[in-house]
């Protein structure tokens, strides 16, 4: 059975190489599941409501490599959730290092509580690992766009050669949703909750189990609702996730958080891909993606140099909406645990979570390898012969004659150079004198037909978005550079 | 060709009695396109690159209904956006207010900027009102989780009862999911951006009007890169958004965040509306809409008494994900304007938010008329013969022996009640005898069986969320009373 | 309120021109409802369950436009569809004809009964129009590949340019699409079913009247299911659909099946119109739209000439796959009638049979006005300076060197094409001077660098489907020209 | 790394037991890859372009498991795709059969013409399958279905109790969707084409080889049109397919046709799980899962009988939608081989097909393992006190009082039994007397409130359906035994 179930990536080139298996291989959730069980069972000690020699049993369990992954996957469809035969070998693990230990895991909780806290540990290092992508990606992309300011193109709409840009300003467009994506990413993961409730979600058993093992909380001194927080608070510090208001079973909003901020992510990297196979298309050939020997190849064709990695960034873009569709389906929870829509959402963000960091790590290694043509982009600009200046001499005449009578001269010599195959430049020039205007008029017209300089704020708008983006991976770095791990205590009640 | 066209609710009964026509019509969107072509206009005269004078053309067109809508939407096919000849029908309403006006609109701007101006203008006034809408249902929400703290009702699970819980505590988990988003709402409704870049997005037709218009600018005294920033500044400040750190033609992140927010509040209110269709089933009637006369009767059975609005709502929520992963296909934008993924967000857009609103104001409703049958509630638990306190027995049990040895003893128990057609505490009474187990013990379990007090820490749980909801509530009441409009001024640039 | 709910299309350019206003409009629906009141009432009196004046009522109701459409659908709230009220506005009208007349409309029925008949009404009216639509693409495109059979131009695969074909070629796969689809059109449209089952889908209702009301039914002289029967079949008959082995109300594979094919239609028109975008680029520019005065233009600049409905087509491509989810999502339908599912299909389908018809008469439209440029074909050819004939010369050269050899000698020779800059033709040339090969087989090389004849068997395979397009189209031809129409005969029980 | 890429099924506990890793599986696609490759060179040899001895070459490649998939997989992500190092790896194997033979390997064809075949071969295995188990889930349904022709429950509708109906009624409805699919499907199976068309589709390469290797093509006696078409139908004959008009690059109309069947299969089976979910509730209990030791369990609560199958069925069918929606999306392919929709197919399509065997299968074992509860059903209708009749006795009154009379009597006396908690026949006869109407139709009335006989005309539309699926059944069976395989050659063109 395992070599059927056994999927070497086939079907998804674009993993090779990223972090996606080891993120979120069924290993990498059960190791997940044995984290969160362990890190209960640690609160309660915390909280004293298990025997501080559990601490040693949780230290010996806490590698998941130590249970049979393949046989709880096999048990898992009895119960419907892999939690069950989980809870099962782990017992019996727990036992192998001392006896009576089993009584004092999966205290309190119910298959969702660990289940779902497992989904916020894998999601917290799938974030993790996508603002890491996202920070080279965005790197590479602050290079290119202070390198090509000057770098003049054709900016293009529907398909179209529209007006002159420079590259440096399409690259700080790319860099500016990176921008907007990580920050929405970083605070997305420090607000990923632990999952706690118990069979109903109202911690009914912890607290009778606190009224039974605290003498003080037997005897008034302490209440039960400290208690409780106290165990909430330890159980989210152990996993570096933070407590939320109540338990989550039926709410889904943070689900459907994480699913926006996933697909936006992944097509934030599609969009940056898709633009790279347009310009890198024969006919057009501004920017191309540098290949490796045996990159890019064909099985038919002896001279292909496909844009292999835009491509599969593009595809992966093109997969995430409709999972994405799934898991805000999924809201649609009845009861206090319902009855297919939580169960719909494990593969669908699974696999979600997977595309992204195969498109986001693409687009970091394709920024990377990206070859510009700045040649190419001006010879590109020349083939309309001095269309694309026509927003700009309309601009200048404008003032002039004014507004609408500018843009309907352009408009007329454009057609005419377009069907007489004439440059604009000289159509327009013919048209002024025919229409008596002033030489002035006509000769700052016609310098207006050039390239020179950055066209519009280019400039600015590239500094600026540069200029945010280092400001925020320099305080990364700090933070990430700071004696204590920041994010494992920020776990206060979701605000 | 009008009557065709018209549509009138026929197949969305949930949207009459609520805002959407009227936030969300063609003419809510002309107006919204001629509130930002004024706003620019504004904003130019503002940074004196349009005469003073025109400030009272745009006071004689802010109206939209001016404008012939009909004829607009014809001509839209030409250019492929409504943009174009709304341009043209604004020139031609001006020119009639002044002469030679029509050369001080639409400076510098292309369709996109104008049509995406707009569709932010209408998503900040759509959003105003769901906050509304979800600040009226969260204070119902709030009301009854607090009136019905001690309600006991069956937890259910996988259609299952389970555990005993209450209704304030399910009411409670509402309206957490309730808080959850229309935060996230409103820090969304505060970071809309206003879109202006003109053809490529890179201001270039400012740019030559600022050097040509502004002597100030042609000698150097003061820089072109000032001058725009007042013009972005001024053109968010006159429509309420914020200016963005780029234009964002083919950075739909923004777009993305909206439309999962949308989708996320229909299923907020989509969840609630599950339950209450399945709490309302016959079999279980714990609760039910109140019906006005007239409402919830069928075609065919008159004694029915559907729970209309549940069903309508649900209906909503299921076709809000498909709408949202349109949206998050269109991401996938080429060039500086795509051939086809701006386009596909139009209407999917409309379509998402008028669901969104009909469905929060529809639950609004539902929960201002929703009765609740204690008695049934607490009848309903009786159906399993105690099965629902199995959790709270087995926790009693396992204080004495360990928590395995008690489930699978509570295991047997259960099973036997359940073939035997036995009350639980009853079998297990006998069991705990035949076991041996110590008088206190027993006695002790069979006391569990009760339904007093309220279940866990349900208590404690309904308050801290019905506590952080009324604290934002009143934020947000002492923000809206405040003498300045605090967000007409929360313009600047996207942190 | 009318005001804001009347959509004039502003945010559909592409549905201008096209009948989808007409086809699915909420006067359409209300019609069809009419027509599906009306011609169940004609069946029972088929069936002599209803007296034969009602006849002549049913003659003085056809007309929907006689009823008030707003009313209806500002009533519809109350019950959740727009049928409990339409019942009681028809019946007041009935009432006008003839006293009385009300208690014979709507026996037997419940609202689904009526709603989902009128639905496959719409549904096969749309199919009407989208195959109509489909056969003139379709002769346009067979015109289009008789003409371009020899017409050369560069195949593409990833954005690259990679081996010579024909334009007729690509046209032929774009027909056959067309063939595909507008078969499969047809057969769904003639199986399209009413709906007939009452409250809970199984006759009740009819059967105790066809019991009181059919003396030769009480008396056993003639079965109740040979009545029923004969209401089925005439009910079918009235309105041009089949008659279903059962009840669907909640069997939804027929909508899902009607999901499908209108999605793949707008796909097979989304497909055309994407390569159209694609060949129509600037710096492609092998075919373009041609545009009508006003059409193709752009607020900003005077030059544009955009792909105007090939962007739209796109554009309704890419919202159609996420309405067909919802519909797929709306099969899971519990009871007998369920809470939600049902009533999400209604605007989803209506919306998606709107795009598919605006897509595909867009389609017939663009490919009516495609300018083709074989000129610019060629000369795009040669921009890859010999490469794009890598395959045929790898094929030439296997043929004595065998192909691993071949393909790996032609791969050096083009990587040094295109890094020394020079023609393939030339390089391979002194490659196989080097080689020592024959003179016969270089000839043979030099000689394969040309662009003469059809592709491969592109000849062969453009006729295969233009004639299998001409058969059906001739086909449906002859079956429209037939005197009596043979749909409307169309209704033996689904096979 | 192959640890972590590993998935045994943790996340998706429906799968085990099923066929689904067998039949798609990287190993699965493998083998369907080889089997493409291999049929084409034997397609070849019967067409005289490739030498004899290929064939022993062929027999010895077979075996899909000779080759090393995890090298060919991690080899995939230079090219974009696992055809370009798969042809690489078996060539490899091929030579060391016999030298020279890896020439006579993918001749003539381009990846996807490798990759599509094989998914067309995957797809036509998945089919059979599912046509198996829809046979089993069918002919247990048709059992259920006899059975319970005269077990009367409750029909529902919103939720609600509506009218009496059978379970047996309810069951043909399952069985009318599933022999409504499964007929789809045949159709659907008996359809897939295989691809051949060479690099941009035209078989260019076969042309030339054609015309270089058969000396009756070169010297005119037979047409190279023939010989391709041996080609291409031995091709198909030789993987059980059939030949397509055109190569289908990007048509994707099959594949569309294909993912909706899918998922309309998945849906069916999800409706039925659906119905099993709601009617197993606590409250319910009308049937439920037959559970093994083991199964149903909880790990919180040790009464938990849950309905597992069904929850997992239902949650299979809520992911479907969505990634049918992406293989809708996949459709927008551009040029000869688009840049990333085709590569966003294969991971949706395997994933879709896996999805709906273990529903289908997981149905099948569920309809097996139902348990009903006749005396459940029947309590359940007591519970509204006699408002199911309500339409039953409107029917029976309107024979002499006329339907809107005999509407507003029902509807008025069903209120006041709501209100009152009396039974709506006693109320009901109170009301008849007050407005003096016969002792005949009062007893009448009286008599109505009882559940003898079929509701309806259920039994002939059990009849009707049973019958149709058991003569499919019987018809498939036949052919199935039928000594030659009649699919094996169903390869003309497609019609």
């Amino acid at each position: 059975m395992l070599d059927h179930t056994f999927d070497a990536g086939l079907l998804n080139p674009l993993s090779h190489g990223t972090r996606e298996s080891e993120l979120t291989s069924d290993q990498a959730w059960l190791q997940a599941m044995v984290d969160a069980e362990l890190a209960l069972t640690r609160a309660l000690i915390d909280a004293q409501l298990v025997p501080e020699w559990m601490a040693a049993v949780c230290d010996a369990l806490a590698d998941a490599s130590l249970l049979d992954l393949a046989a709880i996957a096999v048990e898992a469809r009895g119960g419907g959730n892999p939690v069950i035969p989980f809870v099962k070998h782990l017992g019996r693990a727990a036992e192998k290092v001392r006896s009576g230990a089993s009584d004092h895991l999966h205290v309190g909780a119910t298959s969702q509580d660990i289940l779902d806290t497992a989904a916020m540990i894998v999601a917290r290092r799938v974030s993790c690992e996508l603002i890491h992508q996202l920070d080279n990606l965005g790197a590479t992309f602050a290079d290119l766009a202070h390198e090509h300011r000057g770098t003049v193109m054709s900016g293009r709409t529907l398909g179209q050669q529209a007006s002159p840009t420079s590259f440096g300003f399409v690259v700080a467009g790319w860099l500016d949703a990176v921008l907007l994506i990580v920050t929405r990413l970083e605070r997305l993961r420090d607000t990923l909750p632990v999952q706690l409730g118990g069979a109903v979600g109202n911690l009914a058993v912890l607290t009778e189990i606190a009224r039974a093992r605290r003498s003080d909380v037997a005897d008034g001194t302490v209440s039960v609702d400290a208690v409780l927080d106290t165990v909430l608070e330890r159980f989210a510090d152990h996993v570096g996730l933070v407590v939320p208001r109540l338990s989550w079973h039926t709410n889904r909003v943070v689900i459907s958080e994480l699913a926006s901020v996933l697909a936006a992510a992944t097509g934030v990297a599609g969009t940056f891909a898709l633009d790279v196979s347009v310009l890198s298309r024969t006919e057009i050939a501004e920017v191309s993606e540098r290949l490796a020997p045996g990159q890019g190849g064909s099985s038919a064709m002896p001279h292909k140099r496909n844009p292999v990695s835009s491509v599969l960034i593009t595809a992966a873009a093109l997969q995430t909406p409709g999972l994405a569709s799934t898991l805000y389906g999924s809201m649609l929870a009845e009861d206090q645990r319902p009855s297919g829509a939580w169960h719909a959402e494990w593969q669908s963000l699974r696999v979600l979570e997977r595309l992204t960091i195969s498109a986001v790590t693409g687009a970091a290694s394709l920024a990377a390898r990206l070859d510009v043509a700045p040649d190419r982009m001006r010879a590109n600009l020349d083939l309309t012969d001095g269309l694309v200046f026509s927003e700009r001499v309309t601009t200048i005449l404008a003032e002039t004659v004014g507004k609408t009578t500018a843009f309907a001269l352009v408009e007329r010599a454009s057609q005419e150079a377009f069907l007489t195959n004439r440059p604009l430049q000289v159509v327009l020039a013919s048209m002024l004198i025919a229409e008596g205007c002033s030489d002035v008029l006509r000769t700052q017209v016609w310098a207006a037909f050039n390239y020179e300089g950055q066209p519009g704020q280019s400039g600015a708008g590239i500094d600026r978005v540069v200029r945010s983006f280092r400001q925020r991976a320099d305080a990364a770095a700090l933070l990430a550079a700071a004696p204590i791990p920041a994010l494992a205590r920020a776990n206060p009640r979701t605000p």
